[in-house]
C-alpha cells in the first residue's frame, strides 16, 4: 500500500495519520464522545443506515449536534469509501467508522461551553488475522469478576469509547487465557456481552440473546435474529445466567467485524461439543448468503496473506 | 503571552497544540487512559508527590507502564513548570498534570496487544474566571438522576478520562441552573462527589464527608481533613444521604483547582444561611495560610484581568 | 354552584367540606388508607367496576374491611353521582373516588387493634384548567434523582396515599421546569410512572410500557393497550430505561382524569418532533370515539369559562 | 376526665375531636405531612427542643413553611400542655405532637401549587396500658419480609405519618405473635428498626445499634448513647445482620414512650437469657434516675388504674 | 416389610443403610453434591429421563464426571428399581433419586484434588402420610424474611443439597403455622419457590409462574406449562410479587412427589376462595389423567394404611 | 500410624473411618450442619473455647440442640485429643473439629421434625505438604466472578458445610493459577473472605480488613488484630474494594490451620514487593512467639517428611 488512507474530519479529507485528537478536547479529556461502525462486504456497506441511525440516536443523547442530517453523513462515508479504495486489497473489506467528539471545553468549573463538535469519518481496514482462526477452533469465552456497569450510571445502549472498564475486565480474562474472550455479567449477574460483540446461546430448542437492558441494541444482534427467523429457529430475548451458558449446546458471539464466532469453552470447561454446531452453522451460512461471500472463508484467506 | 506553553510528550517538550492522540489510540478509541493533576500556589507546586504517587497506582491498575519511576516524572514536571515559568502570566498559577495512554492496540479482537503506552506531563493556567465569583456566592449543588458507576464495574478511585456519565449527569444540573454543581449519588442512594471534586457537609458539630468507596481518593479531601484537625474540627467520613445536606449547617466542595467552594443551595433549597459559613471559612483560611497566599483573592485579582 | 356538592362517608351523604379525618384515625396517623379513582364522560362513569375492583383488592392487601360487597359499592357510588348532578355543570364531568382508612387505632404499641374502618365515596368535578393547554402542547417529563419504592418496602400496585416520596420527587421536576411531570426511575434505573399517570413510549414499530413490577395496574394503561390491539398497533410490556425514552419517536402518559399528555421534552430535550405525533393522535381519537366526545376539546372548552 | 382535651389547630386552641384533616388536603390526599413528638414526665417535656429541631428539619425537606420561629411553637406547646393539666391525670404523662400538612393543593396536575400549611400541636395521654406488662417480660422481636423503604426513595430520618408499608409489616408479625414487634430490615438485610422505635443489642461487650441510613436518628436513641456514656459502656453505630441479632447477649426497643423495652425472644427463638438483663437494666435504671421516676413503676400504676 | 431396601452405590446394590458418606467427603464437608430425583406412578418412573438430563447438566457445572452416559445411568435406576419391587407396598409409590459427590479432596488448601466421585441411585417410598390431607384443605404460604440465593452466588437452577438457608427460611414460616410452606423472595423481593416446589397463580386470565432466573427449572414446572396448553389456559412466565400472590385468583405449588397442592391462605390471608379452585381440580384432573391414577386418592389411600 | 485415629461420634469413640452420615441425614440431605475447627500447636489447642462459643451461637441460629454445656464439649474434645496423642507424630499438629447435623427428618413435606441432631468431633492431623512452600513464596490472590451470598440469604458469619458456591469460585480461580487463592466480592463489590481464611491489607499506615457483613468472625482475624495491637500497627474493619488491594502495600490471608500466608500477586499482577513483607513478618513471628514455637518452620519441617 503505497498512498495512506484519507479520513473525513471536521470537513476535510486528510491522511488518517494526522487525524488526531488534543489532549484538551472534551472527547479526550472528558470522554465526550460517541462512535459507531459499520462493515462492507467486497466494498459494499452493509446496514450503514442503521449504524448511522444509531448513531444520531448517541449523538443526541450525549447532546453533541453534527450540523448535519443522516443522509448527508452517509453520502461524506461512501465518498470516503470511494476515495480510498484504489489503495485498498482488492480482497479485503472494511470498518466504515463515525466518531465524534464534543469539542474543546470553555469552562470546566461552573457553567458548560463547549467550542464545535469534532466529527470524523474513517474506513480502515478490517484485521481478518486477529481472528480468522477462531472459525473453526470457536473462541474461550471467560467471565470476569468485573461488571458491567449498570444503565441509571451508563447506558450500554449509547455508543462511546469511555471503555476502560471493558479493558480491565479483559486484563482479567487474559490471565485465563490469552484470546480469551469477555463475557461480563450485569451487577444482578445476568450475562450481557462482550467488549465488543452481543452474545447468543441455543439452548432447549431456542436461540436465547440477552435483553438490551444491559448491551448494545447490537446491528449484528438483529441481523442474527433475522437470520434465525428466516431459518425458522425460535428466538426469545431474556435475561440469562451462566447457568444457561455452562449448560448451552451452543453459544456465539456476534460483531461487525467477524460476524459470528462460535464459543467452544466458557470459564474452561468444554460447551456443547467443543465447537462450531449446526445451529451456528446455519446461521452463518445464512448470513453468508445473504452479503454473497464466504465469511469465514474471505477472512481466513486475508489472515494467510 | 506571545510563546505558546510547552508540554512534555513521549519524551520531549512540545509546543503544548502538538499534544494530540491519534484517534486509533486505545487512550481515546478504548479509554485506556489515565491522569491527575496537581495545581501550583505562586508556581509551586503543591502536594506533586501525592498526586503523581496516585497516578503510579492508577497506572499499575490500568497496566500501564511508563518506564521511569516516580522521582523521575517529578523531575519532569518541574522541568516543565520551570520551562513555562517566561510566557506564564506572574500572578497566575498552573496545572501540574500527568496523562498516559495505552497505546495503539495492534489486535482489537481475541489477544491483547498494545504498542508503548503514550506519556504527557503538562502545565496549564488556571481558569480563575469561571469559578472566582463563586467563593462568595457559593454553589448551587444538584442531585441528577444519573447515578455514579459502582466500584465492581469502574473503581472511582482510580483517576481517568472515561467521564462520560460525568458529563450526562452535568446536563441533567445544567437544567436546573447553569452553574449548578453536580452532586451524585451512588447507586445506594448515598452521597459521593462532584465529576471534580469531593464533598463535605457540617452537621451537629462534625465535619463529614462519604467514604471513598464511591468516590475519588482526593489529594484536597486529605489537606481538609488535615487542617480539621489543626483546627480541632472533628471530622468522620461516613455515608452520608441527601436528607443529611439537605440538613446540613454548611456544605463545601473541595478540588484541586478552586481549593475550597461553600454550597448556599441545595436542589433549590437554601442550605444553611445561604452562604460561606463559619466553618467553611476557617479551613479556607487555614488552606491559605498554609500555601501563603489568600485563595479567594488570588483567583478575584486573575479573573478580573 | 349554589348548594354544595355531597359526599357519602361512612353511611350517609353529607356535605363534602365535612368529610374530614381526625389526626388520630389510623387513616392519617398511620397512612393507613386504600383508594382508587374513575371518572365519567359526560356524566356516564368510565370503567367503575374495574376501579372497584382494584379498591377491593387495595383493601384485601391492606386488611381493610368495607363491610360490604363491591356491586353494593358501585350502586352508592351512582347514588352519590345522581344526587350530585343538579348543582354540577353540564359540560363538566366528576372523578368517581373511593377511598379507606383502618379506623382509629385502640393500641399503637404491642397488640394491633382499630376501630371500625372509614369510607368515603366522592364525586368531585375534574380540574381542565390544569391540564387543558397541555394537549397540544405537550408536556416535558423530567427524571428526579428520587427512585420509586421497590415493591419489595411497598407495591406501586397497592393505590393509597401514602405518597409523599412521589411530593419530593416533584418538587425536584417543579426545579427544571414549573409545569414538569416527573417520571421516576426504580431502584435499578427503569422508568417507572408519573406521580399519578402510567408511561408509554413508541420506538421501532412498537408501543412499549413499563412492566407493572414497579408501577401502578393502570385502568387508563389497559385501555391505551385495548386501544392499540384495535388500532393494530403492536404493544409490549418490559423493561425500559432512560436511553429509550431519550431516543424514542413518541412518548406519552396516561392517567383517568386527562386520559393522554402528550410528552414534547424529556430532561430539557426535545424528544421526536416535539409536538403530540401520529400514535398519540390515533390512540387519543379512539378514546374520544369509544366515550362518544371528543376528550381534548371538552378540556380546553371547560378551561375557558 | 369531664372537660375534653384541646388541641392547637391552625392558629387556635379547639377540643381534639374537631381536629380533623379534610380529605382533599395534601396532609391526608397525598400523605403531604410531617409530625414529631416528644413525651413529658411528670408533665415536664423531655427534650422537647431537640424534638422541635428535627421536626423543623423535616418541614425544610419537606417545603412546609411553619410561619414561626422553633422558639415560638416551643412556647405554643406548653400553653397547650399548661391548658389541659387540669383535665389530665395527675399520674400520668402526655405525648407532646406537633404535625405539619402542606395544605390543600390547588393543582394536582401540572403546576405545584399549595393553600396555606396545616398545623396541629397536641397533648394526648401516654397509654400506658398497651405496654406495661412488657417491661418485665421482654418484647418478641419478629422480622417481617417486608423491608424498609431505601433512602434514595423516602429517609427514614424524614418523620412523617405516611406509614402504610410499616403497618403491612406489621401485620405479618401479628401472624407470629399478637404482641410481637417488628424489626425491619433494609433492602440489603441490614437491622434498621421498628415501626415507631430504634434498636439496640448487646454483644462481644460493646452496645450496638444501626446506623442512620436506614432508621430515624431517634431522640431516645441518643438518650441511650448519653446514658451509655455515663455508665462506661462502650457503644457503636454499624451495620448489623439478623445473625448479629440472634446471637446477642441483649437486645432492647427503645421509643419515646416506653424509652425501653427489653427484648426477650427473636423470631421464636429465645434471646439472650430471655428476660431483661443487666445492661437493659442499668440503662433503663440511669434514665429512671435522669428523669426523676422509676419509668417501668409509672406505667404499671398507670395502667393498673 | 421384612428386607431392606436396596441403593446403588459406588459401583454396587447395598442396603440403603449402608449408604453413608464420610465426614471429609468433599459431598458432605464442603457441600460438593448434586442431585435429583424422579418419582413413579404405579412404579413407572415418569420423565425419568428429563431428571437425568438435568442431572447431568448439574454434574457439568459441579465439574463431577460420573464415568458413565445418562443411558446408563437410567439403566441402572431402572435395575434399582426392579430389584426393589418385591418389597415395596404395591400401592405405594418411590422416588429415583441420583446424588454425586466430589469425593474426598486430597488437598483443601491451594490445589483443588479429589479422590474419585460418590455416585448413589436409591428407590426410597414417597411419604404419602405427611401430606395426603392437604389436597383437599390446601396449604398455607407464608413468606419469610429469608431471601432466595441470588444466582450470581448459588444459582437456584443447580440442583444440589446445600439446602440449609431452605431450612433457615422454614424455620421462620413454621413460627407462623408449623403446617406453613415457605415461598421465599429474591432479593429484588420478587417471588421465586418453596425449598421443594414451583409456584404458580392463576390472576386475571392467565397462568403465571416465575421465570426461571431464581428458581428450578421444575420438571413438574414444565408437566404443569404443558397440562396448561393441553387445557387451553393461557400461561407466562414473569417477575411475580407478593400483590400479585395476595391478589390471586388461585395459587399452587407442584413438586416431585405430590405434583400439585393447592394455596388457601397466604401469610395469614384467605387467597381465592380459601380452597382448591377450577383452575386447579382442571390440572390435577389433567395430570391424573396422563398417568393414569387419581394422584389425590393414591396419596391419601396410602397415608390412611 | 499404625493404629486408626478415633473419632468421638454421636455419644462414643469409634475409628474415624465410620464416621459416616446416612444420605437421608438432614445434614447431608438438607446441609442441615453447622461445625467449627480449632488447631493445637504443639498438641495444646489454641483458643478452642472461642471456636466452641461460637460453634454454639451457629447451633443456636441453626436450631440445633446439643444436648450438653460448651464446658462438656470442650472435655470431650479433650478428652478426644488425649485419646489420639499416642499415634499421633510428636512434631505435627491437628485440626480440633466439631460438627453437628440436624438429624434425620422425620417428614420433608409440611410439619417440621427431626430425630435428634448428630455430632462429631474429630482430632485430624495437619495437612503442612499442601502449604508449607507457600510461607516464603507467598499465594496468589484471584478474584472469581462468582459472589458472596449476601448475608440476607445466608449469613457468613454461620460457619457451616454448605459451601458448594466456594468450590464453584475456586474452579474459576484454579483456570488462572492451580495454586490461587479465592478472594471473593460480595454483590456489591466489596472484598469478603477466602473460602476458608479472611483477609487483610496494609496500605496509608494501616491495617484493613473488610467488616464481618460478609465474612466469618475469624478466630485468627480477631488473633491478627490482638498482635496488631501489641505490635502498634493500626488496624481498621471497613469496606474495602479490589483497587484497595491491587494498590496496597502488603495483603495476606489467615486461617486457623496456616495462620497467615502473604499474598504475592493480585489477579495476576505483582502485590506490592511481591514477597511476604515486614508487617506480615511482624505479625506471623509475634503469632510464633505466642504460641512457643516458629509456625512456617513447623510446616515446612512437617512437609518434608
Amino acid at each position: 500500500m503505497n498512498r495512506e488512507l484519507l479520513t473525513w474530519f471536521n470537513g476535510r479529507l486528510v491522511p488518517d495519520s494526522e487525524v488526531r485528537i488534543h489532549h484538551t478536547d472534551s472527547g479526550f479529556s472528558f470522554g465526550h464522545n460517541v462512535t459507531d461502525s459499520a462493515r462492507t462486504f467486497g466494498y459494499r456497506p452493509f446496514k450503514l443506515k442503521e449504524h448511522i441511525r444509531r448513531f444520531y440516536r448517541s449523538m443526541s443523547v450525549a447532546r453533541i449536534n453534527p450540523g448535519m442530517p443522516p443522509e448527508r453523513m452517509e453520502e461524506i462515508a461512501l465518498e470516503v469509501l470511494e476515495a480510498n479504495l484504489p489503495v485498498l486489497d482488492p480482497d479485503g473489506d472494511v470498518w466504515v467508522t463515525q466518531t465524534a467528539t464534543g469539542g474543546r471545553m470553555r469552562s470546566t468549573i461552573g457553567r458548560f461551553e463547549f467550542d464545535r463538535p469534532g466529527l470524523l469519518i474513517a474506513t480502515l481496514p478490517l484485521g481478518f488475522a486477529d481472528y480468522a482462526h477462531l472459525y473453526e477452533k470457536g473462541v474461550h469465552a471467560v467471565t470476569p469478576s468485573t461488571r458491567h456497569i449498570p444503565p441509571q450510571s451508563l447506558d450500554a445502549k449509547l455508543k462511546h469509547r469511555n471503555r476502560i472498564f471493558f479493558t480491565l475486565a479483559e486484563f482479567e480474562v487474559k490471565e485465563v487465557d490469552p484470546e480469551g474472550f469477555s463475557l461480563l455479567l450485569d451487577i444482578d449477574g445476568n450475562v450481557t456481552e462482550n467488549k465488543g460483540a452481543n452474545f447468543f446461546i441455543y439452548r432447549d430448542g431456542r436461540l436465547r440473546t440477552p435483553t438490551t437492558r444491559n448491551c448494545l441494541e447490537g446491528v449484528s444482534r438483529a441481523t442474527v435474529l433475522e437470520l434465525a427467523r428466516e431459518e425458522a429457529i425460535p428466538a426469545v430475548e431474556e435475561d440469562l445466567q451462566p447457568y444457561h451458558v455452562a449448560t448451552a449446546e451452543e453459544a456465539f458471539f456476534c460483531s461487525t467485524s467477524y460476524c459470528m464466532l462460535s464459543v467452544a469453552r466458557y470459564n474452561g470447561n468444554v460447551l456443547g461439543e467443543g465447537r462450531p454446531g449446526p445451529i451456528y452453522r446455519r446461521l452463518i451460512g445464512a448470513w453468508s448468503r445473504r452479503v454473497g461471500m464466504d465469511i469465514p472463508d474471505q477472512a481466513l484467506r486475508g489472515a494467510a496473506v
